[in-house]
């Protein structure tokens, strides 16, 4: 057995044989000597071969990249000036007394620090793309970040309880996985989106503190950071209010962070309310290290002569906000335009700006194309408000409310991280979590002219506001939270309705009748009748999380074998064709005429 | 906030105000005095309410079974001579000072506490089912195991990592549950067996150490105790040898019984060959419990008049053998009748015995149907053999050696649990772990005329065989090995292949030529080029281990929510029928004659 991992020999072990496993991950030949990198999970050691030791120096030439190898030998110091202290094992060397080659590697398809490889390729050789340091790091975070959660919850007696993956297919959200029964034909299972019912059921039956690490799986059409099945940590609690199960999964994120990753967050995070959120920074999940905020002017551009903000300001869900950006008169024009391509994206029909070069000149000291036909009265309001100074740049939105508020939340996010924002300071902190709270309970769905449950139809509305249930459900407010660190959602749950009654008054508003829910809830609505206890919950994105934490690009690089976003496994070549035989037990057959237009 | 939870209020809180929310298990009214029974996951309190608080008793008055309730109240000792040594909280009562009804229940369909509820019921009605304490403490077992599981691998090194759920569907092997793909007409995802090929990978990948608690899927026809998802603790570790990888693992489970049960396994487990348990026991699982063995006779009973030990004898793969049983000269003619009818259950086409009532006597102390026609020599070798004393009985089996194996491997278990066996001291210790090793590589399939694997086709054979698997696959044995207690198979695994010239003999044994390998197992090969290090694994049947700790009839009974024996869930309602809409999403219809003709 070995004696320690490859990369945690150090001079703690100066002047003992060890026995090392791993592969080697460098040989270089340097004044008849042979270096060996030799890597395993935990790093990297030098291993040097004498050619005194004849029988070893044979077979160390014989290595090559990849080759799994045993080594026992010396640890001494490196010689001065042949350190490295990027390594733990830096300081020293293993002087090799014996090789055992364990297996033998043909040339690998690309170099494992080549940082230039396509997605492709890595996908491909998944196998081997694990074996990069990053990656092998990264999966360790992320089990780091699993079992620390587990820790944390399990000294809170929350239990891990396992809820079904072959389950009943719901038609309201996103599109289900479905699985053909073969013992009940024409039935089929889903694969859960979440164990949302599952475990309010479990509350119901008693356990009273419940968290589950699970895949969750959506058949959406895979943006650049989504895969099919994804994993949850997914938590509910019985008898707490609002604030106390927020505490209890502040402190577990904050407990992580610690642990993983040495960090501090804040303590206690702020808390915002929904429409705060929205007002300053027109976003639901705000990045709190951009120091820069919306200045709403909706009231004040009513009767103005340029018509965009006017048109803006005078029509139902209109919205125009000014971004005040310090020091952003000095921004080319070519800038300007760039920022109003990108507003484009979001929907936004141009970027008004004005540029303020010195106050104390009154209009003579604005530079800007729209400010001719914005009145005196209205244009003293909006210096004032936004707290212009010398040398800022004023951007404007003026749409409906949802363009406003993601092409110019979108801005502000983008001008705070580019390097002109870097270099202003506009860019504080390195972590920065919220809670938002008070989110509405629902939202309009213009299409089809009714409410639909902007977090779930099971989602508690807030004290005192059960009433708007059926005189103005727009206005309800529900006891929903989502935790968000620097623009992320990481977390989101919500107390949920334990009274059947005030379950039924949520699915008049959203139009849905007894019958329907019946059909499509029928076991919870049941299990609320036999004293279903107070109870609530959060779920956080796994992935996410550690995404965040590694620092990674994508959520396909904490993920040890994700699909492609035509979701796809290049390694396994999974999904794949399957015999008629499988099909037919499971009285199913395909398309045939679509399968083939598609192929 | 509670205090406590209910079921663990106790002396310790004698004089003090608590805070408890629970649901009413009973109430009783006796002498003007309501007494309230409070239940959570963690048990049972006493609340009383007195007539002298007017409000609290009114509220009082109005509980019902199974309402939810928070209660505040002084905790007193209980009156001499009622108090209740089964309950933590037997020594001391709640007197209440306040009451609130967190929610009213309808009369519940059952009483919580019948025992003779249908699997039916207890299945539709799940939540309720699950707040029964007994069902409260199976999750809780379980959810104790697992995380103690966690607990000692995280220990070692090891970390979990996720394998996907949406895979390829290998042919080999239990048939599939398929998933359909959207996106890529005409293709199917499969839902694992096992991560066995992705936890190979990770080891190549130099993982070194890995483990998972994990949902595993198999659509077989459900026997007694099978589901269609179930869990398994699955491991593996590269660099170590057999021996280390068994005592990691044996280590695992003593601890798991230790923090759970405080139970003390056997230290070190006994270590049987698997033809010597065979051999013994007639069964690759024996339960060494009982203390009953297999006497093999199979070679003195080649040349006696009857027929049917002497045709077995002389057969090619027949197998004859005594079971000898201390004290069973007392068993009845009708008792003898009904374990002759229960080895036909397995095939047995009778059941041969004799009586030992008095040795000394010769043939004229022995009683038995067959002793005529055995002669004196082999009469003689199968009393010394057997150790037969005066008052046995032996059974003997004689057939093909599977039918033998089976029927008296049963026989043997079934007497040693009996109420004779354990009057007569045949069955001994609660716990008898064991592992069973040296399995053979294959079996010779009749129908299909060649060697298939025995465990999967990746185990390595044993060291010294590697030829064998040219020139005699049957002789060859494998570093399988399976953890066994009381006559389950808790656990599996082996050391894996992890060179690529034995991984092809292996197939070639098989009969699988290297395109076939290639198209079934061509991504688990690549990696084997790359310097795949020596690694092996076990997998444990999660399930299977907490239905033995928990002392439960049935794997559903350790399961949130289970799948009846027609992969149902009564609860929800799954499978279910879905849009015509979902289906042609994914691009497949309904078999629809058959699905007519099944309903």
């Amino acid at each position: 057995m070995r004696t320690c991992y490859t990369g945690q020999v150090s001079t703690e072990h100066l002047g003992q044989t060890v026995t090392l496993f791993g592969w080697v991950h460098r040989r270089r030949d340097h004044g008849g000597v042979i270096f060996i990198d030799l890597r395993d999970r935990e790093g990297l050691a030098q291993v040097v071969c004498d050619p005194d030791r004849a029988d070893t120096f044979q077979i160390a030439e014989r290595l090559r990249n990849e080759f799994c190898v045993r080594v026992t030998g010396l640890v001494r110091k490196r010689p001065e000036g042949t350190t490295n202290p990027a390594l733990k094992s830096g300081e020293i060397e293993v002087l090799a007394h014996d090789i055992e080659i364990l297996n033998a590697s043909v040339t690998p398809p690309f170099q494992l620090d080549d940082e230039n490889l396509s997605e492709t390729t890595r996908l491909t050789h998944r196998v081997l793309d694990l074996r990069r340091p990053q990656m092998q790091q990264n999966l360790m975070l992320r089990y780091r970040v699993a079992i620390e959660s587990r820790k944390y919850l399990d000294g809170l007696g929350f239990i891990d309880i396992e809820t079904p993956m072959l389950t009943k297919s719901t038609p309201e959200g996103a599109r289900d996985y479905l699985v053909p029964s073969r013992v009940n034909p024409g039935h089929f299972f889903a694969l859960p989106q979440s164990p949302q019912l599952f475990k309010q059921l479990l509350m119901v039956s008693g356990f009273d503190r419940y968290y589950q690490i699970v895949k969750c799986f959506r058949d959406e059409d895979l943006r650049a950071d989504r895969q099919p099945e994804f994993t949850q940590i997914d938590c509910e609690t019985s008898f707490l209010n609002e604030q106390e199960i927020r505490d209890i999964f502040e402190n577990m994120i904050r407990h992580v962070f610690k642990e993983v990753k040495g960090v501090e967050l804040a303590n206690p995070f702020p808390v915002m309310p929904w429409s705060e959120a929205m007002g300053r920074f027109g976003s639901d999940k705000p990045d709190l290290r951009v120091k820069l905020e919306f200045t709403d002017l909706t009231d004040v551009m009513k009767d103005v002569d340029f018509k965009v903000f006017a048109g803006a300001a005078n029509s139902e869900g209109g919205r125009v906000v000014a971004l005040r950006v310090p020091g952003g008169a000095e921004l080319s024009r070519s800038e300007i335009d760039a920022y109003t391509q990108f507003v484009a994206i979001y929907g936004a029909r141009g970027l008004a700006w004005i540029k303020v070069n010195e106050l104390a000149k009154g209009r003579d000291g604005l530079q800007s194309p729209i400010v001719k036909n914005i009145h005196d009265a209205a244009l003293t309001e909006l210096l004032k408000r936004s707290g212009a100074q010398d040398g800022d740049i004023l951007f404007f939105g003026a749409d409906k409310a949802r363009v406003v508020n993601d092409s110019i939340g979108a801005l502000r996010v983008k001008i705070g991280h580019s390097e002109f924002g870097r270099k202003q300071g506009l860019l504080e902190g390195d972590w920065k979590p919220l809670w938002v709270v008070d989110f509405p309970m629902f939202e309009y769905d213009e299409e089809e002219q009714r409410y639909t449950a902007a977090h779930h139809p099971f989602t508690s509305p807030k004290d005192g506001h059960e009433d708007l249930l059926e005189t103005d459900p727009g206005a309800c407010l529900a006891k929903a939270y989502d935790m968000v660190l620097n623009g992320w959602e990481i977390g989101g749950g919500s107390v949920r309705i334990h009274r059947e009654e005030v379950q039924s008054k949520v699915f008049r508003a959203l139009k849905i009748d007894a019958e329907e829910a019946q059909v499509k809830f029928g076991f919870l609505l049941d299990a609320l009748q036999y004293g279903a206890p107070p109870h609530g919950g959060i779920a956080f994105g796994l992935d996410r999380i550690v995404t965040m934490m590694a620092g990674a690009e994508s959520i396909r690089d904490v993920i040890a074998f994700p699909k492609t976003q035509r979701a796809q496994c290049l390694l396994t070549g999974a999904p794949s064709e399957v015999d008629e035989k499988q099909l037919r037990e499971l009285h199913v057959r395909l398309r045939a005429a679509e399968v083939k237009t598609a192929q």
